[in-house]
């Protein structure tokens, strides 16, 4: 098998890929890039990864960025690990659910929590933190509903989407710190005591239920 | 095989997945869902896709959204048409690319195109539509740049990467009305001559060298 280095800052959304490695039982080297010291900054970092973001999963050498592209590639090289489903509808089924967290809920975070991304003008920073806390909270509205009625992907419960799932769950305590309704908690506590995420957790230092790292 | 209905506004994202549908020589209906005239909120197409956007494939009556979703599952469905790479290392890059027009790139397009999508504050907006426009010339720089030393995905120069490229590139006027670099826009003259793309650009009635539509 290959050789895999990762490269993650605790609680960002390389939390997902941490957990999915841990499910596949590959031997990898972990490497912290933590956000909050500008690490993804050091030069060493911006070869493997010019956009300055995690996760970057290193193959053999080769870098490879973009948290859905990693976990597409985990499944294929890991199919016992049941990352994602193996029916092809359903698979495409988890797959756009990862992908509305990816292209329309990550981009809020961002919004929130680097709004300079969005607006060079810092005047614009506090309409679009309140717009975003406020889609954000619609979208735990949905999700909740999602979750209820099973409409939140197909089949590997244990997978992908909940891994990464996980991740806005935490995150979540940013726009609405008292909690989520009773689907969405589940969740939660099942992801925190899930092996693969509750080893990534433990390695990266963090919780499930705390956001005392704002690393988005 | 199963029905296939697909949904799409003329020159949206929805364009790189009619390039996909008709590269697999598929039998479909297209149906035209017109972003401009608002048809997107119609009841009978928020029960399909409650989060009023296109595209949207329904699967022998059961939908499925999100362009890479859609892509992943056609990739599977039709290996033939050769969507993405075959070797789990190029599909993966082609992947990461595909995933960075979706989830960094098309939300600048959002910010750009409908800036109330982030802001309520209309009086941010100039600075949103600002910030996108020079985020987007570097992002095309990049690109000019990654297209010559063959770093933008890995493998089927004429599948779904470029399919979506072809996309932006068509969508590259609204910030850079001047054209782009020789690398990119040989890349739009392949794809405008590309007999899917062609094809699909034909059905919707639009052009890849002319933004006479506004749909992202
Ligand atoms: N589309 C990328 C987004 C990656 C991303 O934005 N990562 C964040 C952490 S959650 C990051 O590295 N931010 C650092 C920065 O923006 O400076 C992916 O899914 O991998
Ligand atoms: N992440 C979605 C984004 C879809 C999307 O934003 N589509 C645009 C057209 S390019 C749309 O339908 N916009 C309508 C709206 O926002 O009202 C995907 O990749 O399918």
């Amino acid at each position: 098998m290959a050789s895999l280095v990762f490269f993650y800052s605790p609680g960002a959304c390389s939390l997902a890929v941490h957990a999915a490695l841990r499910q596949t039982q590959a031997d990898f080297e972990a490497v912290r890039v933590d956000l909050r010291e500008k690490q993804q900054l050091a030069p060493d970092y911006l070869r493997l990864n010019p956009q300055a973001r995690v996760p970057t999963l290193s193959v053999d050498g080769r870098a490879l960025v973009e948290v859905v592209a990693i976990a597409d590639y985990l499944d294929r090289c890991f199919p016992q690990a049941a990352l994602l489903p193996t029916d092809d509808f359903a698979r495409a089924q988890d797959m756009a659910a990862i992908q509305r967290l990816s292209s329309d809920i990550h981009p809020l975070y961002r919004a929130l929590w680097r709004s300079g991304w969005f607006a060079d003008d810092p005047a614009a920073h506090d309409t679009l933190k309140s717009t975003a806390t406020r889609r954000l909270r619609e979208f735990h509205g949905e999700l909740e509903q999602r979750l209820a009625e099973g409409s939140w992907g197909q089949g590997a419960p244990e997978g992908f989407l909940a891994f990464y799932t996980g991740v806005f769950l935490r995150w979540s305590a940013a726009v609405d710190p008292q909690g989520l309704g009773p689907e969405c908690e589940a969740l939660r506590t099942r992801m925190a005591a899930h092996p693969a995420m509750a080893g990534a957790l433990a390695a990266e230092g963090i919780r499930l239920d705390s956001l005392e790292r704002l690393t988005g």
